[in-house]
């Protein structure tokens, strides 16, 4: 049995095989043929051809099936490539002028071809250079034997990999992943987050030993509660494991009781629990789980994995399905966020040293009318299906919030001009996530209809910490006792002017914070759906003015492991 | 005549010569000779290598004698170089036998050393390659004519340069230069604080304009007030600057009256008007422009340009030195700041995706006994021969503050064991230079005996605005409501304990800001020698009671502009 600890990235617990999805370099022998090795070697590369197709077309039918025709487009492109009236010549004139095998040959087409796109200045025709080497890839694979990760998930697995970014979960049948354990990342990384939003348990930021040890198909126990895993775990191991699984899904079972009460204190002081998204999907774990509405819905997924802009009506179809689906319960949509570390390949940011201090969300959308304008109008329009809000993320300033509203208001007049219907009254509201924020929410407080904390950035700005930098990881923390009086401070001064504060980060989500933030006022919460319950369950066991002594006291301390200390000392 | 324009970054007019600092690549031909030619290249060689000990041993002397034999050791090196053994047969072997021209033969052979030195693991062997590289380049331009910029330098010039690094600087003889002028850069980078820290006009970030119309020999203008630069002025342009100059110079010979007066309102309160400090040289002109102490040492210099951290004792020299020269001034040292855009090459700091949110100064320190221990040694010891104080940069939390006063109090156990003297009452002080400092001032003011608020940083974590970032530079700005708020919280925080508060960012210098600052209730106000004279004569314009109204009302705006334009109204 060995075991390896790593971040609790995602609650939970799961006994699996594992399934490595690793960023191996594929090691192709180049040999040369003799003549008459040649047409044997074509058969070969004809194999491999008919074999690739026949995966790709399965992959592109489950992939429209589960996820949708979108996800299903990228094989669909890949299966045009391996049509294309140049591509099978080139690799069978390798074969034969240089007198390479079938692999080696394939290899070097793909890499002049994919030289060749590099080169060139268009950025669409850039990734078509990255699609023919993924499918040159597959071919070789089926030529050397390989199987490719998404055609080995034919039973319920443990993904293990280096890090996953969304683009390589878009590839993953996520109904067949039991959980993630990631190398790399933090509670903040990608994968965890998708883990949470999952609703599986996840293990991050586990070092190199983790793939040095993991082998595939093992017998794993992932523990995303204390960030433990074993890998051929003994008798008395697993069987303690079963044990606090069928705990934890009985814990579940209990749990949803919840689903269909309103969140309220033991009081009868009403909040809302609501929920987090990032992509369609995300919204039946949110209803499944009793979440009141969508706190953040990171509007990014619509840029991502595409090679231009989405258009209005893209946007617009898609707000609107969310807005339906969650018929007259709130739904916040962020703007874009994207710089900092999600960039889009088809904008071209300038590369930066700092870009978490950089040029990014509502720095870049206020300059980019191409940008912002289509968004503004979809949420407008889609705003007439349902309880929908916009929410400005990255706002640092006054002027750049007056102008981000002038924006809206530039878009109405565009709509009303053109006779479209629209929500007039839409709800507008701002992200606090930047310290300067904080300092002037008295100001910013007139201008809008509510605020929504985000701790990530919120704390990583505060304390000078970046939060994906594992050698001060330690430092990222909501317990700072300054960042939980930016938090105070924010309530107490969008109280004063009559607007209510959300808060959007993972700090929402976590028990041990839930009096001092119901007692600070906040007066709504919005997690990954995996937490709506708990923290419902929590919220029944305190009174509102208990909740505030808490929060009077937290103020008071200095450092974070007093506040933890005391946090858990009055735990209930 | 041509007029480009660029950020203001160093005060003052300059009209003189321009001579270019560029990193262009020198064309090296590499011809193949014949047998017959053999010998003459060989002498070519010679001659080269013999006019290039000539250059060196001058520099050597030079730089020794005015800034010190520390400096003049590279040129030390690069002779040892040329004395070798084994490099001048190198050299001749490679015209020999591969039959190649001088300069292509001391490329190839210092491309090859430079490559072997390269792969070495051991920092200070790496650095030597760095040398040899340096040197061979010295004999290429003898052997193609092309001048070295430090030999250029036999009369009074204006620099242009893409960027000026501290390195590039300790080679440029800086009584000859009238003025800086980069391509790059911000009011907060090196090049413009080392103008600053001369005294000598500077304008930085012009963009690419600069290079492409810049050429050696041109007259220009410098206008590091207003950020413009001229070419080649017309008649009508250089009369009005000529008389500008004389007026600025007026202006200076004016201010001299400030230098020993006391640093005092027109009601007679006083606050102390102190310098900032990069190097030991900076000491003059902070007493010749009236300095009542200094706010700032950065001690960075010390660890720069070596290749292994400087002893107990090497520190304690200088700042026994400057404790010295400053008799009973007092004399504030920030301990190491090293990460974030100072690296230091013999320590291996990790490369960071935010180095500004990244692991250094106090961070680094207090993992590293073997940096900071030293560091605090000489420090305490120095403390026996004037007013020092130290400082400690980059604290965001209560335990980093406890954790570094831990330090000086083992510090002083050793110390004390050994039987050195030392001041066992050395104040400690502490920069307010992280969003989460401000937030927690009251609970760090009780530990320590003063707040120096560090703006550079301040702001650029406030509003999350990298200020090296050009494509947001106009952000980062002292005016920004929530900076200013952060400022009165900070004074209001530490007099509540009753410790004092300096400033040593860039804003303590700015004129307009004097009677915000003053008002808030600023003790010290530490900036660059060339600004002391003026702010103390701006500060004797306004009664404490007029500067507290001033505060009261920008404390209440909500804008950068609302606060520029108020205080461009009030200005005297």
């Amino acid at each position: 049995m060995i075991l390896l600890e790593g971040i609790a990235a995602s609650p939970g617990i799961a006994i699996g095989k594992s399934l490595l999805k690793l960023e191996k370099e594929i090691e192709i022998d180049k040999e040369n043929i003799e003549n008459d090795q040649v047409e044997q070697e074509i058969e070969k590369l004809h194999n491999a051809l008919t074999e690739s197709k026949k995966q790709l077309q399965e992959l592109k039918e489950e992939t429209a099936e589960k996820l949708g025709e979108e996800k299903a487009e990228i094989f669909a492109a890949h299966l045009m490539i391996l049509d294309d009236p140049e591509v099978i010549p080139a690799f069978e004139n390798k074969i034969k002028d240089n007198k390479l095998n079938a692999a080696a040959a394939v290899k070097e087409v793909i890499d002049e071809f994919a030289a060749m796109f590099a080169a060139m200045d268009d950025e669409y025709l850039r990734e078509r250079g990255s699609d023919i080497k993924d499918v040159g890839m597959r071919v070789i694979k089926n030529l050397l034997g390989i199987e490719d990760i998404a055609d080995k998930m034919d039973e319920e697995v443990i993904i293990i990999a280096d890090d996953l970014t969304p683009s390589d979960t878009a590839q993953l049948d996520t109904e067949k992943v039991l959980a993630f354990v990631t190398k790399e990342g933090s509670r903040t990384s990608h994968s965890a987050i998708m883990a949470r939003s999952l609703g599986i348990p996840s293990v991050v930021g586990v070092g190199s030993e983790l793939i040095e040890k993991a082998e595939n198909g093992m017998k794993i126990i992932v523990d995303g509660n204390s960030g433990k895993i074993y890998f051929n775990p003994d008798k008395s191991t697993l069987d303690k494991y079963e044990e606090k699984l069928e705990e934890y899904e009985a814990e579940q079972e209990r749990l949803k009781a919840f689903k269909d009460k309103k969140a309220e204190t033991k009081d009868g002081h009403q909040v809302e629990i609501v929920g987090n998204m990032g992509n369609l999907k995300d919204v039946v774990p949110i209803l499944d789980n009793g979440g009141e509405g969508v706190g953040l819905f990171r509007s990014e997924f619509l840029y991502m994995d595409r090679s231009e802009l989405p258009t209005e009506e893209e946007q617009f179809e898609v707000y609107k399905e969310v807005a339906e689906k969650m018929g007259d319960k709130p739904v916040i949509i962020r703007t874009l966020d994207v710089g900092g570390d999600k960039e889009l390949p088809y904008l071209d940011f300038p590369d930066e040293m700092n870009p978490f201090l950089g040029y990014r969300a509502i720095r870049v959308c206020l300059e980019r009318d191409d940008i912002f304008k289509p968004q503004l109008r979809a949420l407008l329009r889609a705003g007439s299906y349902g309880n929908l809000k916009i929410m400005f993320p990255m706002i640092s300033s006054l002027n750049e919030l007056l102008a981000a509203k002038e924006k809206v208001e530039e878009a109405k007049a565009e709509l009303k001009e053109e006779g479209l219907e629209y929500n007039p009254d839409i709800d507008l509201g701002m992200m606090i996530e930047i310290p300067a924020a904080v300092m002037i929410a008295d100001k910013l407080a007139r201008e809008v209809d509510f605020f929504s904390i985000g701790t990530n950035d919120l704390i990583q700005y505060t304390v000078a910490v970046d939060r994906m930098n594992e050698q001060i990881a330690g430092m990222h923390t909501p317990y700072h006792p300054a960042v939980l009086r930016m938090i105070q401070k924010t309530i107490e001064s969008a109280h004063a002017e009559d607007i209510w504060v959300g808060m959007c980060g993972e700090a929402a989500g976590e028990e041990l914070l839930l009096p001092f933030l119901l007692g600070a006022g906040l007066d709504e919460f919005s997690m990954s759906a995996v937490s709506i319950l708990k923290i419902k369950e929590v919220l029944t066991k305190w009174t509102l003015s208990e909740a505030e002594e808490v929060s009077k006291k937290v103020l008071n301390l200095g450092t974070v492991a007093d506040v933890k200390d005391y946090l858990n000392k009055i735990k209930k």
